[in-house]
C-alpha cells in the first residue's frame, strides 16, 4: 500500500521531481482495447462521499463516508470504456485515471452539479449526502455566550437527489442508488427502491467498520429480488458492480 | 512537497519496501544537544485537531480544523527537548518524531484523555472542540419518514477543556488557550483569556483560508498585552511559540 502510495505521487509529481526520486520511470502501457465493451463511450455519473452542511464559518454537519466505494465505482467504470463523471464531497482521494471529477460540498451542490452533468446513461449515486441541513447559516463564528447558537439547532431538510433524478424527464435509463443502513437492511433497501423510482439499491450494513474500511457486504435490490454479496474488497463491488451494469445495458 | 510527502512514507515503509524504492537510504542524523534547553524533560501537553459529535451512527458535528498547527507545535516541542503529549481529534496526519499520541473522537473523549494526561508543565489547547454535541446520541439511523431525527435538533454543552483546566488544582504553570475568530479577533481573545484564567491566547482569524492551509497569522495575547505575528508557515508559527514558551519558562 505504501509503494502504490509513493507511485500515486510519483504520478503526481513534476518530472523534475520524478525524475530526482527515481531516474528510471519509463513504463510500457498496453491499453486494452474497450470498444467492445457495453460500456464504450457511455456516459456515468458517479457521486461519492459525504456532504458537509455548514452551521457557521467553523462548524458543520457532516456524514461517515470516506469516498472509496464511489471512487472505486467511478475507477471500474472508466476502466470499462465508460466516460465517467464523479460528483465527490469533500474526500481526500487522488481521482482515477480517466474520471471527470468535480468537487462539490454541500448537498445542494451535489444536486446541482448533479443536474449539470446530465444526461446520463447510468446514475450511480454512491453519496452519502446529508438529510438535513441548518436552516439558517450563521454569517459569523456563533459563540456560547448567549448571543450565539439557538438552542435547539433549527434544520432544514436537503433536496432528495436521488427522488429527483427519479421523477426528471431526464432520468438516466440505469439509476442506481445506495443505501447504507444500520437495521433492516434489506427492508429499508426494498422501500427505498420503490420510494425513489431507483432501478437498482445496492445496500449496506454500516453498523460495522465499513466506513472508511477497504471491504463492503453488499445486498443488490432489483426489480426481480436480492442479491447478497459476499463480504470483498470495495474494488471487487466496485468491478463485479460495473459488469452487471455492462450486462443490463446488453440487455443480459 | 511532494518529495517531503514521499520521505515522509519512506520513513513509515518496512525496510523491504524502503529499499525496493530506493537502495541507498542510508542517513546520517546528529542529534542536537538539548540538555540545556529550558523545554527539556518537561511535560508539555498538547490539542490538536477537531472534535466529532455523533447525531447517529452514521451522523455527526464537526469543526473545521486540519490539526496542521497542532501537530506541529507538538513537534517543535519534542525538538526542543520536551516530553510531549499529543491529544488528537480525527485527522489525518502522521505522529511527528518523539512525540505521545492518543487519538480521540469527541470533546467529552479529548477531555478525559487531557485529565488522564495531567501533570503538565505546559499545556497548549490548539483543539478546536465542539462547543455543542447532540443532546441524545441515536443507537440507529434516523430517517426522513417521520420516525427520524427531531426537529429541531436537541443540543448539548460540551465540557470547555480549557477553563476546566485554568480552574483546576491541578493547572499547568503555562496554560495557553487558541481562539479561532473570524470578527473582532482581538477583543474576543482577550475576554477569552480572563474567562478561562489561561496565560497566553493565540487567537486567528479564520474568516479567510486559514483552516487545512499552510499559513497563519496570529495574535498572542498576553497578561502584558498583544503582539501580533506577521503571516508565516504554520511550522514558523510553531517554532516561534516553543521560543517564547521556553524563554517563559527560563522567567524571561
Amino acid at each position: 500500500e505504501i509503494v502504490l502510495e509513493i507511485e500515486r505521487l510519483l504520478a503526481e509529481a513534476p518530472e523534475a521531481d520524478a525524475h530526482y526520486l527515481l531516474p528510471d520511470t519509463s513504463r510500457t502501457i498496453n491499453a486494452p482495447d474497450l470498444s467492445h465493451s457495453n460500456l464504450f463511450g457511455r456516459h456515468v455519473l458517479v457521486t461519492a462521499g459525504p456532504t458537509h452542511e455548514p452551521i457557521d464559518p467553523v462548524r458543520y454537519i457532516a456524514n461517515r463516508s470516506s469516498g472509496k466505494q464511489g471512487f472505486a465505482i467511478a475507477a471500474a467504470a472508466a476502466r470499462a470504456g465508460a466516460k465517467v463523471t464523479l460528483v465527490a464531497g469533500p474526500v481526500a482521494l487522488p481521482t482515477p485515471p480517466g474520471v471527470t471529477r468535480i468537487d462539490v460540498e454541500t448537498a445542494r451542490e451535489m444536486f446541482a452539479a448533479v443536474e449539470d452533468a446530465l444526461p446520463a446513461d447510468v446514475a450511480i449515486m454512491v453519496a452519502a449526502v446529508a438529510d438535513w441541513r441548518a436552516a439558517d447559516e450563521a454569517p459569523q463564528k456563533l459563540k456560547k455566550d448567549g448571543t450565539g447558537l439557538p438552542h435547539p439547532l433549527a434544520l432544514a431538510e436537503n433536496p432528495d437527489i436521488l427522488a429527483t433524478l427519479g421523477a426528471s424527464n431526464r432520468r438516466p435509463g440505469l439509476l442506481i442508488g445506495f443505501a447504507a443502513e444500520t437495521e433492516k437492511v434489506v427492508e429499508h433497501a426494498t422501500a427505498k427502491r420503490a420510494k425513489k423510482n431507483a432501478d437498482w439499491i445496492v445496500a449496506n450494513d454500516v453498523s460495522g467498520n465499513v466506513m472508511g474500511g477497504e471491504r463492503n457486504t453488499i445486498h443488490l435490490v432489483t426489480a426481480t429480488g436480492v442479491e447478497s454479496w459476499p463480504d470483498m474488497p470495495k474494488a471487487d463491488v466496485a468491478a463485479r458492480l460495473i459488469e452487471r451494469i455492462a450486462d443490463e445495458l446488453a440487455g443480459g
